[in-house]
């Protein structure tokens, strides 16, 4: 009998009729011996409609206020789904994220866990009941007030939870059978991986990848949770998610796992690139240019700085950044033309990045003259090119990003069969 | 400088425009030196739609989880309160329930208020801050869990917070513009109480008038509030409800308080008849009848026995009972025919009852041979009659009862004047 962590997200609890289909499927884990404790989403789109109304009401909502309505989302879903298990003959308790001991700090619409102090959960569980969770909340105990966890929130509450139990895993449900070589929408012969690492998750989910929440995979992979990415229209296995003790473990226990070298592609289509164009080649130039482009609350992802042209003594600095960022980082180094003494700016936003990931990189080289030949082929320009331990990323024109991903995806060895998208290899 | 507390219904914060609306009000009420606390509904419909969702999951929703579920309702609309509040320049704090300290016995769905300590509403309120607070529902020390109050929970709530924090007036606001001499809809002369006291006010609302629940009526009779109710469409001054020590209080400071001998009018379309024809007249009877028919559940409001035919020595008994329990107390008595020995069963759905209440009946006679002369002079047929000691109520067909409601309104003095609903007369 193990103990089961699920999360259902809200297009899992979009309705009365889905509600009732998971709490079927509560009720069966519960049926076969487990203890279970779920967090939940709130229904559909609530959360965002609940948004919209408070900006109908107020231009910026006071963020105490707005967490107590945006909580109230997972109240009404939770409440929904423990009447729905009581009705199928199964005891079930649901708890909002203060009453199952979330403790967070005070960072209203962004509040990070500090603590989890699931008494009641255990009390009920240990009185055979079924614990309903509201995700996406906390509770902060020095002002006493409620407070959500931000994007992503609900698969955080859904791990913070199993590390707290010490569940034997944590099953986050959503619309996709697990998570894939690529995504089936750009790539077609993309696989589903029946294993991914929790940092190869993480870059992944960094750059571009959509199952997973960068910040619940993380937590897991401190708290060494292990995550069971799978789809609630289905009772296939999905993927799992192994921090690096789980992996450990299976190999001791001579479990074959091999390491392919690269899990999976991602592609990201909502960066821009901007060069600050003749920068004057002496040492400090670039601290000024990324200390204001900071200051102006952009999120800089890549950095390229061309070799100075002898001539000139100028030189070009590229780097990459949300769209959404890159206004105010060009107003703001605008206003600082004179000081810093560049000659222009220039603001491409149809660019699309790259990105192969894989934790057998570390011990094999080769990979990326694989990936280099694989667009050289495809006839791809690259632009930029950054890395890291387990990640190449590039950049390329976005009109070609899809066919980079395939003809890369392709190199690789990662494509499925036509007819069906099953995993093949990677050891469990 | 004085607290008020006000109350906002569902219609009052329906959508985004009137939830700024009342903001507005609540402002203004601030700006002119008030402190001002503020129970609120849920949004328009919201409380039923919730309803309506918990019994598609389920058909009897668990009662806990049903007030986790309702109570969401509340904290949607007093967030949103708070937020358009903040928009306008002013502090103002929203609470649940639970963080007001409104404790209440465990009885989920019909929770009694047993003490209320409103600690945190009071640090608030000395930081200058407005306070909102969810109506309808309080938190139950025991099992720690959320409570919903029942119909009419948001009034009792008011009143409540208003004892607790000695405030100086509880203002309930409607769509109406206060409490009249009769329902406006039946009796079109019907005039605005400028005054109307707290036995008066709760035997109106017993007998048929829908302003005010007899819940926070009672309440606020025992704990000296005295309410205001009003319209939150106009400023206009609407209906003092006065409990008996501010009403001596009154009279005590000089004020010119006639009180009317008939405060107003109710009717009342939603019970039925029973008769019980035939019953044996013997000693014991009636009290076999009548706990065959509180067994099946059934509110019984008014009795008559005939006196019984000497020839056949049997009676009839009649009661009338909520439409709604008519079919169980007719299937217990039917059951139970053998038993009683009565010979059948009869059942009228077409009876309407007229009650008309005022505090000046104990002191003065002649007030029912006015009720009557006037249902005569109508041509209407009184079928049962029933009193206490500020109310006479009558039941007539269905059918006649706007008519004779009308006829005795005149009767008593109350019509207004054609053009315009104002109150004249009594003293405030």
């Amino acid at each position: 009998m193990a103990l089961i962590v699920q999360k259902y997200g809200g297009s899992s609890v979009a309705d009365a009729e889905s509600i009732k289909r998971v709490a079927k499927r509560i009720v069966d884990t519960r049926r076969a011996g487990h203890d279970v404790v779920v967090a939940v989403s709130a229904m559909g789109d609530t959360t965002d409609e609940l948004l919209d109304l408070a900006h109908e009401v107020a231009p910026i909502p006071a963020p105490r206020e707005l967490d107590m309505l945006l909580s109230s989302g997972e109240r009404i879903s939770m409440a929904l789904l423990a009447m729905a298990i009581h009705s199928m003959g199964f005891e079930a308790r649901s708890f909002t994220g203060s009453q199952a001991g979330m403790i967070t700090d005070a960072t209203h619409g962004a509040a990070r866990i500090v603590d989890v102090t699931p008494v009641r959960l255990r009390e009920a569980l240990d009185e055979g009941a079924i614990v309903i969770v509201a995700g996406f909340q906390g509770f902060n105990r020095d002002t006493r007030d409620i407070t959500t966890l931000g994007r992503g929130g609900s698969d955080t509450t859904a791990v913070a939870l199993a590390a707290a139990l010490s569940a034997d895993v944590c099953e986050i449900y959503s619309d996709v059978d697990g998570i894939f070589t690529a995504d089936p929408r750009v790539v077609p012969k993309a696989r589903k991986l029946g294993v991914v690492t929790s940092e190869e998750m993480l870059e992944l989910a960094a750059n571009g990848a959509k199952v997973l929440y960068i910040r619940a995979v993380e937590y897991a992979r401190r708290h060494g949770v292990t995550i069971h990415a799978r789809s609630s229209f289905s009772s296939a296995e999905g993927t799992l998610v192994l921090g690096p003790d789980a992996r450990a473990e299976r190999l001791a226990q001579g479990e074959h796992m091999e390491e392919p070298i690269v899990a999976g592609v991602a592609t990201d289509l909502s960066q821009a690139k901007v060069t600050v164009v003749g920068v004057p080649d002496v040492p400090g130039k670039a601290a000024e240019i990324f200390t204001i482009v900071a200051k102006s609350g952009a999120n800089v992802d890549m950095i390229v700085q061309n070799v100075s042209a002898a001539a000139t003594g100028r030189t070009d600095i590229s780097f990459t950044l949300p769209k959404s960022d890159a206004a105010a980082a060009l107003r703001a180094l605008a206003a600082d033309q004179a000081e810093v003494g560049f000659e222009a700016l220039l603001h491409d936003d149809q660019i699309g990045k790259l990105s192969v990931v894989g934790a057998g990189m570390r011990s094999h080289s080769g990979v990326s003259a694989t990936l280099f030949d694989a667009l050289s082929s495809a006839g791809i320009n690259i632009e930029m090119i950054s890395t890291s331990e387990i990640r190449i990323s590039v950049v390329v024109r976005g009109s070609d990003v899809a066919a980079a991903a395939r003809a890369v995806h392709t190199a690789y060895g990662l494509d499925g069969d036509d007819e069906a998208v099953v995993y093949a290899g990677s050891g469990r």
